[in-house]
């Protein structure tokens, strides 16, 4: 892409929308076309972004790419609006119905998309390197120590497991430990063991902006790609290319 | 390599060179069918495994794969014979001159051929992963932190440098830390920070038998392979693919 | 103390007294009864506080302790103040000249006074600890390894070199890393390594209210006190008893 | 105690008593005056030790302090021993029965008495740090991580259920994880978590010489002290004094 991307921010008046408009305004490589709330804005720009109501997308100026945090309810027309824009999808909407999954695959075939439950960049890294690890390092024990505040009720983490499947598809039999603690934002350690030396793969996330910096990231590498269905890791190692 | 792998310890007498034949005997993938010391041993056979002097070096039966922790002063004899036997060869001698290293250069093409200055697969490993994680996550700072026994005076330790290599080598600026204290066997961080977020990738040494076992490990990998200079990596990576 | 504990807070327009003001009205063992900056301030009352600039002083209400975060400009009307009103003082103000500090360390006769660099509760009890350590572990090896953000420029940190102060104290030798990274808070690692063996004492912090907190909890146990001078460990291990 | 104290080792041809000889040799502090192992041993003398059968207990020379690692079949004689010889008892014998119990408890009133399931000094320490941090922190969350070898079937660690009940009695509430994996010879972790900052205490064990090794440290401390029940940690902090 030339130019900055042009990126639609769907679920603008939830938190992570606010989260992901305060910091786009501080990125080069794209910019806020568009800002869509469920319910009509009482103000129709701020801070020189447009704002829509889920009512009125058809009326979007034209985008690249459109960042999705926002509720099922409203996944549907955003999906169609993308298909009849040619741009791309980026979506961290979790609750979505079989018939939705089923449209996102189908969309696939159309147009670049990317759906994922967490967008730390560091975690995309780490799975990436728990792979590698884990395809060379056979008959090593595979431990995965996750850390969350007290607040956080399921365990292991979706983080922790989706690490686990990484080490496990390449022949580690992984076992989960996880502690709730204070106000931990996330801290995931990979740990291979063998006789007489041990390998330790750790992320930390210390500020919860990094999930709304990464989706941006994303989207950024996204828009003007190949129709497809994409995972974060697949972003960062082309352009790591 | 169907069977096991041949090995000719080269350097028996020496520290590590006993510590090969040690744990060589537990090994499954390879057997030692002669072990060569600077002086002609006094006894002829232990343990089932035939002794030889240097100067004896001629008489060695077949092997597949030389694994030479020695001097200098033998090592010329010893790519000799390599060439000569179409065998594999699997070093970690220090202080070879000019010539030597360029008989070893010119020796890759016509025999398998592996140098390295440290034989832990861990760290190999994490020298993989350094590196991938430096292309990818450009403009996060670099650190490492290395800790090894007060004995040693080096600073930062020689695998500090190459793991700074593999991050530099992608764009990244590696600071280095580095503490002497008690008797740690090795340990090295390579950690990688953004904001909110961060990547440690550490290796911990505690038993320096790793470093014979990977050396074995390695030989038993590079018996057999096409002519060429591998790396530990590139036995490891193949294996894994 | 019965009843909430009053406290003053000084310097109340700094980031550091925003910060007081914003989180003492969430805790319930003391309240704040008044804030003071520099210049008469606009708003009489804020969110039930009432202000008061720093050439009202002399008609502050009755209270039990004085935070003081502001410039070295203020501090002697405080300290006067803090005499006649027979009120504790808490103090983080840097760059008090000799006079202040001599006048500060004959207030301790007549009140309870604290002056600290870091009132982060647990860089005390770390503190504590690794006093406690170095005494009974003569002879292990003692470093010291503490991060921050790429902002802070001297090096090793303050708290660092407390921390070393409190080991050397107990006639450890420490020495020092720095790793200046991303945006790092603040870590500090004092590690005791001897043979087969190794401690390691780490504080973390994640987020910069914690120095508020610290000096909010430390002036509700000081109010009351005998004067003197007072460490913050010493609240706490007086708390602890 | 002036001059060398004089060891007796009891259960010398255990891997424990042997490990204690062979340490024992290189200490200035000490020496070993007998070595007595079930059976009458085939050599008097090893090393310039001489050994004693069990049988023959009677006959040993005069010694300061016993140091037992053996079964609970020998422990009563070595029990009278002690105490008809006035000397002090360290002792780290696993399965006594509650009359054995008793019998230790009572010898207190009348010679110094030491035992303790672990005898890493630095192990005791950090249950004294634990303790004190934990009686600082209240209201902080409490975790312990144990990592062993996988041969370790027990979990938590024993070690572990002592540093949590030091956290306990001082009114924390710890979890327990586990990690059993490759040969780990024993860590634990020890983290106090509250909002925006954590303290964690580690200890790492790399080599088990370090258990034998604080059995005699301590051995050599007790000897000559009045009589009464005695933990490494008070052997440790009077030392310290």
């Amino acid at each position: 892409m030339s130019g900055r991307v042009r990126v639609l921010v769907h679920g603008a008046s939830g938190r992570m929308g606010m989260t992901l408009l305060r910091l786009a305004a501080d990125r080069e490589d794209l910019c806020v076309c568009a800002a869509v709330s469920g319910r009509p804005p009482k103000q129709r720009v701020i801070d020189g972004v447009p704002y829509f109501g889920a009512s009125e997308l058809a009326g979007v100026p034209a985008f690249d790419v459109a960042v999705d945090f926002s509720l099922p309810g409203g996944f549907d027309a955003l999906l169609a609006l993308c298909l009849k824009r040619r741009a791309a999808l980026v979506s961290g909407t979790t609750g979505l119905d079989d018939a939705q999954r089923a449209a996102l695959e189908s969309a696939g075939g159309s147009i670049p998309v990317l759906w994922a439950s967490n967008f730390s960049l560091g975690v995309a890294v780490l799975q990436d390197l728990v792979a590698r690890a884990a395809a060379v390092l056979s008959g090593w024990d595979c431990d995965i120590v996750e850390s969350h505040h007290t607040r956080k009720l399921d365990a292991p983490s979706g983080t922790a497991l989706t690490l686990g499947e990484a080490a496990a598809g390449q022949g580690a039999t992984p076992h989960y430990a996880s502690i709730r603690a204070g106000d931990i934002v996330g801290e995931h350690l990979v740990q291979f063991t063998s006789h007489g030396e041990r390998i330790e793969l750790v992320h930390r996330a210390t500020n919860r902006d990094i999930f709304a910096n990464g989706a941006l990231h994303v989207a950024a590498r996204l828009a003007g790609r190949n129709p497809g269905h994409y995972a974060i890791a697949d972003v960062l190692s082309v352009d790591a290319a």
